[in-house]
């Protein structure tokens, strides 16, 4: 693991005399130091004096020392404080588990436990699929993690990895009413963990895999979609895939090209690069051209269809460049050709960032913060749950990325993950995809197509 | 299993003239017929006429059927509607995973997810114990369970045993704020469940084994707490031990005895018979004696200390009896002496009602229903979890059952688990246990025990 891999957020609250141009001398300075500037909010505005939070991210502790030396260059500003806002928002975690219904009084408990509770479990043993509509089981979906390949950080281990997987959580439930549970995991053993994750499903209407390192995300993916009766999704590769496939619409988009039309070169064929290579080819019918750091990563590629290549002849060649290497710099701005669109999706610190590849010459480049799977899994989810779909099959994946890519804003790459209307378009896309294809168990009505809010259930309501 | 081990509620609402007398003869005929009147809510009170819903407990379908029948009979009331509210809410489940902290923004997803949440997987990364801190797995307990054992219900598997686990994890939530994780095995094989429950053990800060059948659940417990450094128990030993032991001392407060000079018989030598009996040996320093179906269950007992004896010789000597042999109507009043203690804990349906018992001359009689384990889990996970305690020994659960004691009221056995008193006493008498006898990682000062609310964490707040 390396020390560049990861930035830190922190909150400095400034005060400055009220004489005007001091905001954009304070902002100049933090940005001159190197710091990425986040939310500002205005404390205190008075005849006087103004008191400001600014939020910056920056790569080091010793950055952060740089930045504030900076600012007190300038006369006019006093740090007052400097705030770790991140490790306060974790205190006690992100996410806890409720009860939906009232447990107060002696009559609410004779509802939600015993007596009125065995007449609920008897029904189910009775007719098993009435479980989708008396338990949580339908709407919650296990985040499954072994810690080996979380972020930009590596094998971290399971623990060292919860508050990404809280995160998904958190996000799953903030944007599409979906529980998720994260489950960490003792083993990183593909055979103990198919073992453990077959005995544990019965309490989830899906398996999200997360962060599970390349190759053994792939037996470990196969396997569990095989064995078991629920969908299974690996967001490393899948998520990453729809994603991935949908910004490359809007990229076609703006640069007028038909995507069926472009050769597309793949840097890097980890879990996200083959996921990658395996959709698109699947997608438009024309193979990609791969090289990956391993010569068995590049044999898995050509397994799948793909053309072997290497860094030189895909940067010479292609017209589309998917990089998922994980390796910072890896190209140069001398091998970038005039009018290449650029993905350079490794984070925190992609192959190439846009502002360098536009200046060699790209028609369009991005990185992995613009790439973002959490505009694709919280609605492929809802879709999957809510027509109980088998398994998450390619046209449910192909109506999430159209879906992204009609959802995305006139000279935007994708939807900001904040935006509901994209969860709702991807939910309601997959629905129909699972419903058509035969992968859904439950058939939806115009009802509910017709809900904006996400907040009904096909069975029952629960609030987002 | 078998029709008569449930019962079903429901709610019918009748409206009658407004005659003084006829809500008394309306109660009349339904208990005549043979339920059990909960809820009597006022829809409607005019001049002319009386709108109520009353919520019944009865045994099937047809004794409903009897009762509509009865009702009708009187003149003065009409049934307008017969509704299950039990059904009514358990749609969509009883729980869900929700975030705590805001993602509905740039900014706070900067915070929750990337970049901001690298730095906390760092910090967790070279200080594990941070965890405790900064996720929520040190307030989270997996409810685990096979299905083996359910209620009265018995082997119906772990799926129709969900709205069982979900009305744990509700009133966990409810009464002390834990975050309580259902986990339904596919397997009832002992290695399995052992090898599993350790494979996603690091999720959670304690595993909490539910309506496991007996005789597995016995070497499933002590595998798990050997190989685990989490807390674990299983609620129907240790859980039903420990609130049994806190009616008994009340029940013995009333008839002015003292426990230790009381011989013990146990019929039946399941979990909660076992568990009931190594409990009692070690509080008072003297054997139970005790009866059970199989030989083995018997033996087991023997070799914990209990002394074999038959159910004949446990009616003529012992003073006090608990029974948990799950066999309806087991003892015949005339079984009963004068004097006797009687605990026939039994559900839904128990070996002697305690009318029968009083009124074959026992001294105090009580079933399963007033001896509910909701009044002890709870708050022994609370004191547990927030003194980061390794393990739940026998200090913490005497401490248990005497602060359940203590805040009985005059003239019960057992306080009602609807009180958040009874909570509040016991997490803190086992927080204090926890640390006096070692077994805490984490000591609590003054402010903890001061907190009435139950709504502060040791780290950091988090709301109930």
């Amino acid at each position: 693991m390396n020390d560049t891999h990861y930035r830190i957020v922190r909150t400095l609250r400034c005060k400055n005399l009220n004489v005007p141009g001091t905001l954009g001398l304070l902002t100049t300075a933090i940005g001159r130091a190197g710091a990425e500037i986040g939310n500002i909010e205005t404390i205190h505005l008075g005849h006087h004096y103004t008191i400001r939070d600014i939020e910056i991210i920056v790569q080091s502790e010793d950055y952060l020392a740089q930045i504030i030396e900076e600012i007190l260059k300038l006369h006019e500003v006093t740090v007052l404080q400097v705030r770790d806002d991140v490790l306060e928002l974790h205190k006690g975690g992100k996410i806890k588990m409720v009860n939906t219904v009232p447990a107060d009084s002696q009559e609410s408990l004779s509802k939600v436990y015993t007596p009125g509770v065995a007449e609920v479990c008897r029904l189910i043993l009775e007719e098993p699929d009435w479980k989708d509509t008396y338990t949580s089981i339908a709407h919650s979906v296990a985040i499954i993690t072994d810690g080996t390949a979380v972020l930009g950080l590596g094998d971290i281990g399971p623990v060292a990895g919860m508050p990404v997987m809280e995160g998904k959580a958190a996000l799953l439930y903030q944007l599409v009413g979906v529980s998720g549970i994260p489950i960490l995991l003792a083993t990183t053993d593909p055979d103990e963990i198919v073992a453990t994750v077959k005995n544990i499903a019965p309490s989830f209407g899906g398996i999200h895999l997360e962060d599970i390192a390349s190759p053994r995300c792939f037996t470990i993916l196969e396997r569990l979609q095989n064995e078991l009766e629920v969908p299974v999704m690996h967001d490393d590769q899948q998520g990453t895939a729809v994603v991935t496939l949908a910004a490359l619409l809007n990229a076609c988009k703006h640069a007028e090209v038909a995507l069926e039309d472009l050769t597309i070169g793949l840097i890097g064929l980890g879990a996200a690069g083959l996921a990658v290579g395996k959709y698109l080819l699947r997608y438009t019918g024309k193979p990609t051209l791969g090289t990956a750091r391993t010569e068995t990563s590049a044999r898995r590629h050509a397994e799948h269809g793909g053309i072997p290549s290497s860094i030189n002849e895909i940067m010479e060649t292609a017209d589309v460049i998917i990089a998922t290497s994980g390796q910072s710099g890896l190209i140069e701005p001398s091998m970038v050709r005039k009018g290449q669109i650029i993905f350079a999706l490794s984070n925190p610190y992609p192959e190439i960032t846009p502002e360098l590849a536009i200046s060699a010459g790209a028609a369009l480049a991005t990185d992995g913060k613009t790439v973002n799977n959490l505009v694709g899994y919280p609605g492929i989810w809802r879709g999957t749950l809510d027509t109980k779909a088998r398994e998450i099959n390619f046209e449910m994946y192909r109506a999430a990325s159209l879906a992204i890519t009609d959802a995305t804003s006139e000279g935007e790459l994708l939807p900001s993950p904040i935006e509901q209307k994209v969860h709702l378009a991807v939910a309601h896309a997959v629905a129909r995809a699972a419903m058509t294809s035969g992968a859904a168990q439950r058939q939806l009505d115009d009802d509910y197509f017709e809900d904006t809010s996400l907040e009904t259930l096909p069975d029952g309501t629960y609030g987002i």
